[in-house]
């Protein structure tokens, strides 16, 4: 089966006729038709026990608006919705150091609010959700800092000795006025995963208006609220963040065989082995 | 629990004691001591119901040394060590043609070996790792030609309604001469998670040499085959989406609430609301 | 003197009264007023002895529309203006094959048109302009196939024993409909300055329109043609490539002390000196 | 002429043979024979009028042992050997604010050294050279900082009303384990380009390491100070600096027609015609 619309721009459809050939697909079952909608849509899953927290990567201590977190927000009202229970804060609006270390404080810094304000969050969390806005096309210092942060707890495991993150997801939501979403999420989604989270699919939305100056998302008449595109991609991230947080509580976590360091170090090899031919 | 080490690099140890401060991770627990393998590694799971397809990008068509295919090799033959059924191919060996359509003969193409002879295998698997090798530190025309074949795909849905990605796992590995794995890397596994795939911890290995002109991978004497970092991610990398692979099979897909675009353009929200305070 | 004014975005200026702060730049000058032109207007350069070639990667052959083309379309025609000869072509409009040597027949294919059809017209160029596509947010194949082409006559010199691109300058243009003109930008005009391109000021020109499906670039409605951003910066690319092409002409290209690869290959260093505390 | 060799690496020399083909291109003039120097080398310019700042975005404050630091001063110390005047920093031992506004102490914040510690210098150069750290494969949080920064003087325009980098020229340098020179260049050079540096031929220079842990640039035994490609590209790098900053001074910087913001504001399009068809 297949049936045409995708949550991107695979082609231009204007120019469909000016190539000749009938386009076969979806034809006779185009979904922007307005058919009732399927079962699914009524059986909304119940995610009660997972944790998310939303860290919001702005310039812009609170309570200045930030228009990255009018988009994060309506993820979060999402979440809440389904049972979820979200925490929520400004990079920003806390007292971190930069640096690669896990407490700042001992390596010269006179304070450093990580360790006690933020990564009790994140470690207590099934999902992390990093926000940020965009400037001259990628990501913005303070999203570098937490990344730098994340990157730092090195050090530490989960209980079945993998590094700290596996086990959790991830996505990311990025506002700007113009361009750079896809940018920046590919620099933050691959930093998530290099350190261990999941990345569900469509794990990052966002809003952008055409190239150039103009407004931004929450600004009257951006008409970044009403997109529907970004509100489905908002949706689906979200739901998607969801779901995969639960498969993999519901799995018992990511299995320990073959991705544990201790036991790498200790010789084992899981099966690796680089030149069959010199045996 | 902490334990020092990382399967990358947050820190420069070698400045530790010039910056005065002990650092408290991990002392005591050194994973580089060579403690005995925990139970962990003896119970090595089988993953016979798992398919997997390796498409290397290489612009060497066979029977030339593809260096990537080298590395590739070592994950292939580690999931056919666990059961997997896996399939390779290098693309250029195909006469693809160019553009985003699923079929381009019906776009002006003569010949267009997509759909009969790569997309079939694609379309079984429940893995998909992409190999390519490196060009100024970005990825290879090629590699962009099967990125933009994937997303020519866009028509097509799988049983539950949701893109046809959905519900299978993809990775990446790239080895280059000095620089660039994580650049093509973010590309591509953006591309992947943003067409559906699921994106597993440690989900891209690699290997280059030292920055400047040197051997390849497969040269005498690179040290690419006897490269511990790049042998223990391409192990997490291959056990990672293997395990991936099989929670999500067992879990039977990825729940189709919230991410199914016919219900969406149905009208259906699944509890996304733009504005609260408008009610 | 400062005044308001940018050619990006640095601020939300909807968010200036929020903060509280007056802003202290550009009040009394602000150039949006519509004051007359500067004595500058009005000498246009004549730059008759210049050539330049633009390069369209689209995935299109000839006589599909580019979208693309459509932009590139308006440099073109500002640069013949000023009297610059110029050349344009579609890569794919030509039997290019893949790889990274200079002569691909001598590699294995039966044929490759690189060398006589499209080099002869970039080694001839003062300017190089090369347009493209943009798929999941990153450049085409077609447009990595240029790269890995110009990439691969690295064994051409010009006359001073510089790589053969020193002298020349580079820009880039790029449409899409929704993200990623400045990720293409910067992989293109990073490789072209790497092999000895001068990359001018604001050498990127582009379009996007707002996040989401949408007409391209030419299609009716789009608000690209019309749009006051994309064709300023298209006109100042275009003089800016101009303008410094024509002043490294007029000062007989760039002194070849310092970068010739013979003279560093024979020992000498041009002053560098890494460790001078070994004298 | 062609002869081989090449500061980067277009093609892996081992494969020649196993291709077949004989590659023709400098087979009687390698240039990696020790050859006498040419004039060129003998001719070393004298550039005592020129001004250049280095900043260097490590995370590290004095007096830390910052790696880049020791790149960089490879550079300086030539620059300074040519005549130039000199000035280098690091930004992070400087309180500067998080922002996008010239002076964040009207937004908000109680401190903010930006304009009165480290604009000056950068008006005031003809130079500026960006250094970096890597971290995860792209920039570091304090190399981003800058660049907001940079942006930031959106409202200052130089004597020719023209953005207030014109007539500056910009490079890059970056030192790491193991990956991301060229993506963290990348970004950097695209960004200094966009708001008005020019960027000369081979204007980033860099060291990385072999993949995965291992000791940094200055480390006892990292072969950094002594990799070949590295010096090389950091002495071509600062001379062609110093050679495009001479030029476009001697040019009077680049000609303001077909650039200035004013002009276009002012409703003059300096012979740009989005729609001929229209007349």
């Amino acid at each position: 089966m297949s049936i045409s619309g995708w949550a991107c721009k695979p082609y231009d459809r204007s120019q469909l006729s000016s190539v000749g050939g009938a386009y076969h697909l979806g034809m006779a079952t185009d979904i922007s038709a307005n058919s009732a909608p399927s079962d699914a849509a009524s059986a909304a899953p119940s995610y009660g026990g997972l944790k998310a927290v939303y860290i919001n990567c702005t310039l812009k201590k609170s309570p200045e608006v930030s228009h990255t977190q009018g988009l994060m927000d309506t993820s979060i009202r999402l979440m809440r919705g389904a049972g979820v229970h979200v925490d929520s804060l400004r990079l920003i609006d806390h007292d971190i150091a930069l640096g690669v270390y896990p407490d700042m404080r001992e390596h010269g810094w006179a304070t450093d609010a990580w360790l006690d304000e933020v990564w009790p969050l994140i470690e207590a969390a099934d999902i992390l959700v990093i926000g940020g806005p965009i400037w001259l096309g990628d990501n913005s210092s303070v999203t570098r800092m937490l990344i730098e942060r994340l990157y730092a707890m090195s050090g530490e495991f989960n209980e079945k000795g993998q590094y700290v993150y596996y086990g959790k997801v991830g996505g990311a939501i990025f506002t700007g006025n113009e361009d750079g979403v896809k940018h920046s999420a590919m620099s933050v989604l691959y930093s998530m995963q290099h350190v261990g989270f999941v990345i569900p699919p469509a794990a990052d939305a966002g809003w952008l208006g055409a190239i150039g100056p103009g407004p931004s998302y929450l600004d009257e008449g951006s008409g970044g609220p009403e997109n529907d595109f970004t509100n489905r991609n908002t949706t689906f991230m979200s739901w998607n963040l969801m779901h995969l947080a639960s498969i993999l509580k519901n799995a018992g976590g990511i299995p320990a065989y073959g991705n544990s360091r201790k036991d790498w170090n200790a010789g084992e090899r899981f099966g690796f082995d680089a030149n069959p031919e010199y045996r």
